[in-house]
């Protein structure tokens, strides 16, 4: 195989992205240069944010361009290298794009240790979803032992492990989630205490039920209408993690805000954002926190491998906000 | 006169409080027990926080019940005294309710000090308004010199000590007000850097010209609009101080939720609320801190003074919905 095949945004997308968003480009596999470095990318990342990186708004990182590759974090094999630290045959995971090959310096990019765990865990638990679960609520969250710690979007690459987490450190966990069985792989095998499936009926009313005295922390992931329910249950001096919004992400009308923001204030309670990028100085801490937990089989990492190679990746993407996936979704794009 | 009339809550208002929301009642002017003191109100505060506490829902204090005296902070002499701290002619504040007369056992009750201000300011700069707009500032909105600070209500109790301490804390300080009049008090004669005329256009647009690059600290009196579109001009890692949302509290419509919430993930921001209650064991800092600025004649301390004993309470009670007060808005009760 010598030619290198990417994913480029032809179309911002109106809502839900579909096959006029992306086009599929063929180059030649490209060569590396001085101190760079040509990787074999075998799986792609997809990621709720990347929806906000298609919109021509101003942000955390500036929109994908027209005609650009679409901006993913990957892993891959090094394939030809001028750049010692990523020797031919090396492991790594960086921000390659949604590619077959590609060529780096160096930046943003990591040898990573598959004997710890295989590569698609890199883009999960060990890699950014990690992260962010993991500042999310120990640093944004400022999660404590005995803490009630309410989790939507459980079932996630971020909201698994931000679950994980809390449990291990002592918090009682409510997991919401879509449908039974991400319910169950919550409670039975993930050691949530309790889960709620939000298509099953009023979250309020569930969480009222599960935790009659509220919640200490809510991590979001979801926003609309489980972002005001949870409001709505916060305990005194609580603490609202915002770390995405998927139900409104697709959306082309204006979406409501949370109404019941007021309970902050009756509540004594924050609602804070956070960019894991804004942590880099501090990644290894977590990274040594969370490839512990897994070492010791402490830590459950689970990802959904799709199929189909670089032409999967529009609607591999898709199936985030359908709530297709259960732990971190990746598409496998090397074929050998 | 031998007579001691009082505000009771009639009825709980549905929208705006009106004449069927309260009842005046007739009684004898109490002794004080053992260890009690009777105070002769001269002035009674007007705040927007009374028009929760008319709402039968758990918040941070109980619902005033019906046929009870309307709670209320209050400022007068004491008439008659079993309390060595509290004797006979001693000007007093303290939570006395709406009535002329009423016993203290000194609980939430505090000897004032008139040569360094009159009465009506111990509801307002020196009572728990400017206590308000000093924990808000400093503590929830982490106020730094240099800070670009924004205060809605901004001619109101609080929002008028807020945006003083803000100035002569070293930050620029933009006003948010209704009307011309208002607008010229902040900037003439408080000095405030800048004042938005709520009435005159579009909030958004005005921020933008007067503050480009956005702001630090957003000092939220009003909810509504205006909080939306300062979340829309937060910069990286701002704090927004929820103080209250007089804009909604009449409404009988559910109110929408801050739909541009999601600035504070892409800016790292946080949203927080607060009740000066839980700052008591501070008061001493925040009550040095502000007496020693209206000593040296830094800080301006309005007052408006309505006439018209307690009758009048609820007339006044609404001029806070109107807009129709510029600084602490005050009720004289004793006519004296």
């Amino acid at each position: 195989m010598s030619a290198n095949r990417q994913v480029r945004l032809a179309r911002r997308p109106v809502g839900r992205p579909d096959e006029s968003t992306w086009s599929i480009t063929t180059e030649p596999i490209p060569e590396p240069g001085d101190g760079e470095f040509t990787v074999r990318v075998e799986y792609l990342s997809l990621d709720p944010a990347m929806r906000g990186w298609l919109n021509d708004v101003r942000s955390y990182v500036p929109p994908v361009g027209i005609g650009e590759v679409m901006r993913a974090h990957a892993v891959g094999r090094v394939h030809a290298s001028n750049n010692d630290r990523f020797p031919v045959g090396a492991a790594v995971s960086g921000l390659f794009g949604a590619c077959e090959y590609a060529v780096s310096d160096g930046t943003d990019a990591t040898v990573i240790d598959t004997d710890l765990a295989p590569g698609p865990t890199w883009l999960g638990a060990l890699g950014f979803p990690g992260m962010t679960a993991y500042f999310g609520l120990t640093d944004v969250g400022r999660m404590k032992p005995g803490d009630t710690v309410l989790i939507s979007g459980a079932a996630g690459a971020v909201g698994s492990i931000a679950g994980q987490i809390a449990t291990l450190s002592g918090c009682r966990v409510i997991g919401i989630a879509g449908g039974p069985e991400k319910c169950a792989w919550l409670t039975d095998e993930l050691g949530f205490d309790v889960a709620i499936d939000h298509r099953a009926g009023t979250i309020g009313r569930a969480l009222h039920a599960v935790a009659p005295h509220g919640v200490d922390v809510y991590f979001d992931n979801v926003g609309g209408d489980i972002l005001n329910s949870a409001l709505a249950a916060l305990r005194t001096h609580a603490r609202v993690v915002l770390c995405g919004a998927i139900s409104g992400y697709n959306a082309t009308d204006p979406q409501p805000g949370p109404s019941r923001y007021l309970s902050l204030l009756v509540n004594r309670a924050s609602m804070a954002g956070f960019i894991v990028f804004d942590y880099a100085d501090r990644f290894p801490e977590a990274h040594a926190a969370l490839s512990n937990w897994i070492r010791r089989g402490d830590l459950v990492a689970r990802e959904q491998v799709e199929t189909g190679g670089i032409e999967a990746f529009g609607r591999t993407l898709n199936m985030l906000f359908d709530g297709a996936n259960t732990g971190k979704l990746v598409l496998r794009v090397a074929e050998d």
